[in-house]
């Protein structure tokens, strides 16, 4: 018996090879005096002619077979321009591997149409196999190889915090809190804290992690656990993280664009755009007065609504940032703009365009204790509850430091157009959603 | 003022060259007509000579800088054959970045020998700046990278699967039970439903991600969050994994030993003894039978205590496989051997030595429904609480498969000789230690 290969394989295989192919029956055609199946395994489809099948020994076995069931098939290569790739295999043999149940609860081939989002999700073991979901998928780890790689290239150390926290980075309202051995607990909202612990042995790291968020909010941009790209910098400031926003971002396209072709194809993306540095940056006030001449109510003291961003990201067909947040609408460890001292050094990057959304959160980080303790007081957090945190900065040594938050699924969703960030995720977790 | 440099690139610097350095003061030696500075970055350490300190314009700050001060350091490149590295910085000038306390809680310079575990995590900010806790982490980052270039090279995909889950996959014990919008919830002790599922899809997929198990033990081998190494292969077998697991630690091990000279030294380690495969494979049973013979108690229904486990690592010098688990001591998923009924498709990696460790746990795993059904009720789970996962092999399609969870935290532990796993974590979590 042949070693087995992979449909991608098929092309480079001479006329009459005998081949053995393993897969799952993707769909049958049947014409009575020729069978048609197509086989799919991890690397793509191929089609397999089964000419007069009835005359053939193992007609038991091939009428048998329906969609889904999982074959091997023994078959000679037949290159023709009209077959899917150039090639087909003309059947030999066959076996079952396993069954599959008749009829599926939606069709694979048709889940696009047939089947609404609850439906893939429940039978997540199913429409993971389609084509379209599995392409969703591969670019989300072309996304974090991408990203990967350009952190390597660049002398960053990867590192792992801890999901299980005894307080949050950003105060308790999304915290989901945890029965920790008779002690209270609660899932890392971030890795805040502990990645500025990171760049005192490293200068710079990253992480790439769950994240989770206690969020009830029911929109196309929420889920209760995330994947997040983190990143800090000793010595950096928010120019700095800015041109390394950028290059991570044009990093993570190129990789995509090189290698999930197919995929992106899958997606109706033909020509994925490579983000072009430096991006656009604008200050958050003008971010407002973007949003206040298309009629969204604004304020310096809370951050921009979910209309007035889209009334910002409307403007740009770029990635672009919104820089200098105002200090009432951050979090504790961002401190005052030495000039502008209403502002901070907190930043975001947008996804452009009608469907686009914040990607990243960062900035300049506090290093001054002094500060840290007030602006704490400020955001009504007792320092008190800083604990480690704020003795690091006692303790002292600690370089200035920015960095930032990547949300993955988000980054997916952009590259790919999902209509939600759900789709970005194989197992989303949102506060409806908790199996499978 | 002239472009940053590492230590690092210092060697590579001609005679003269005024450079900048940034970084931390590691140490001071002041013989009062010279004064040396060891200053260190994410790099490495680099000598700075003050000669007659007093007498320069800058006394005053000079003066100033003590242990763990940020500084800026301008100087003249000095090739020299007795300092570090052949070569050392004649001071010009410098900046102070930021100060730090003094005395600090520990010296960085002599953690090892002034601090225990306990003061060291308490001040991990302090102590992962030591050399010999940076390097601890440096080689963690190599095991992941070596272990990811691995399974890029072998065609697998990345996968992300969810660490809220409604139900654990391995019974109750040992759950971090959470409180999910009104819902009772789970953190997963292991991805393995999930990654079951991703390989209908990539029939080749891994996960290196965070697993939680609410463990009470307090020895060297446990944490109650942990990094995982996850992998699962369609069409694969035991023996199919076992290769894998050969080539993937064999891979871990090379990587690191091309990346982490430096830091293996810093951890007495000269020469990393490549594994070499085939690992020897022996049997659970004949396990039992080289535990007993060295006088302890063995029994088929249960695993091997950690004093048999310790008696059977002895008697090897390289890594080894404990194959077919008797049914009685593992979890539902692993079915009956075709042939030794009482017996499993699970196997073990361990680490040798007395120092060695459990590594992997894996095996092939049940595709009939029924046989699910079976062991689901033998283990006393009852089949309904399954849900999904059971409803995915009564839809079917699913192909034998095979895979294993490989420990991270464990592999960082044997390949540094630490004396516990909670050394190779930069944040341990233990049913003691929560914070920070």
């Amino acid at each position: 018996m042949p070693d087995r290969i992979y449909t991608t394989d098929l092309p480079h295989k001479s006329e009459d090879t005998e081949v053995l192919l393993k897969g799952w029956i993707h769909q049958i055609r049947d014409l009575g005096k020729i069978r048609f199946w197509l086989l799919r395994d991890s690397e793509g489809l191929a089609q397999i002619v089964l000419v007069a099948p009835k005359k053939h020994p193992l007609w038991d076995i091939i009428n048998k077979i329906k969609q889904e069931y999982v074959v091997e098939v023994i078959g000679l290569v037949r290159h023709n321009e009209k077959a899917p790739n150039g090639v087909e295999i003309e059947f030999k043999s066959c076996k079952i591997i396993a069954e599959a149940v008749s009829p599926l609860p939606f069709s694979v081939v048709e889940q696009k149409t047939k089947a609404n989002f609850d439906t893939r999700l429940k039978y997540r073991y199913l429409d993971i196999r389609s084509p379209t979901t599995r392409a969703i998928f591969k670019v989300r780890a072309a996304c974090v190889q991408g990203a990967r790689e350009w952190f390597l290239k660049n002398g960053f150390v990867e590192i792992h915090t801890p999901k299980i926290i005894s307080a949050g980075a950003e105060g308790g309202a999304t915290l989901f809190p945890l029965y920790y051995f008779g002690k209270e607990a609660y899932l890392a909202q971030s890795p805040q804290f502990y990645k500025q612990v990171g760049i005192q042995a490293f200068e710079k790291v990253f992480e790439i992690a769950p994240f989770f968020r206690a969020e009830k909010s029911r929109t196309r941009r929420h889920l209760s656990e995330s994947w997040g790209i983190d990143v800090e910098v000793a010595f950096a400031d928010d120019k700095e993280i800015m041109r390394i926003q950028e290059e991570l971002i044009i990093s993570i396209y190129k990789y995509v664009k090189e290698h999930c072709q197919n995929e992106l194809q899958l997606h109706n993306i033909t020509d994925l755009k490579i983000p072009k540095a430096p991006f656009p940056k604008i200050t958050f006030v003008e971010a407002m007065e973007i949003a206040q001449s298309k009629g969204c109510e604004v304020s310096l003291e809370e951050d921009l609504s979910a209309e007035a961003e889209r009334a910002v990201r409307e403007t740009f067909d770029t990635h672009f940032f919104i820089t200098e947040f105002p200090l009432s609408c951050v979090t504790f460890y961002y401190g005052p703009h030495e000039t502008k001292p209403k502002f901070t050094h907190k930043l975001d990057l947008l996804a452009p365009g009608p469907n686009g959304v914040e990607l990243t959160s960062g900035g300049q980080r506090i290093t001054d204790p002094e500060v840290l303790i007030r602006r704490a007081k400020e955001t009504g957090i007792a320092p008190k509850s800083l604990g480690w945190y704020l003795e690091m900065f006692q303790v002292g040594g600690i370089p200035p430091h920015a960095g930032f938050g990547m949300g993955l699924d988000r980054v997916v969703m952009t590259i790919l157009n999902l209509p939600t960030v759900q789709e970005a995720v194989m197992f989303p977790r949102t506060v409806d959603i908790l199996t499978p």
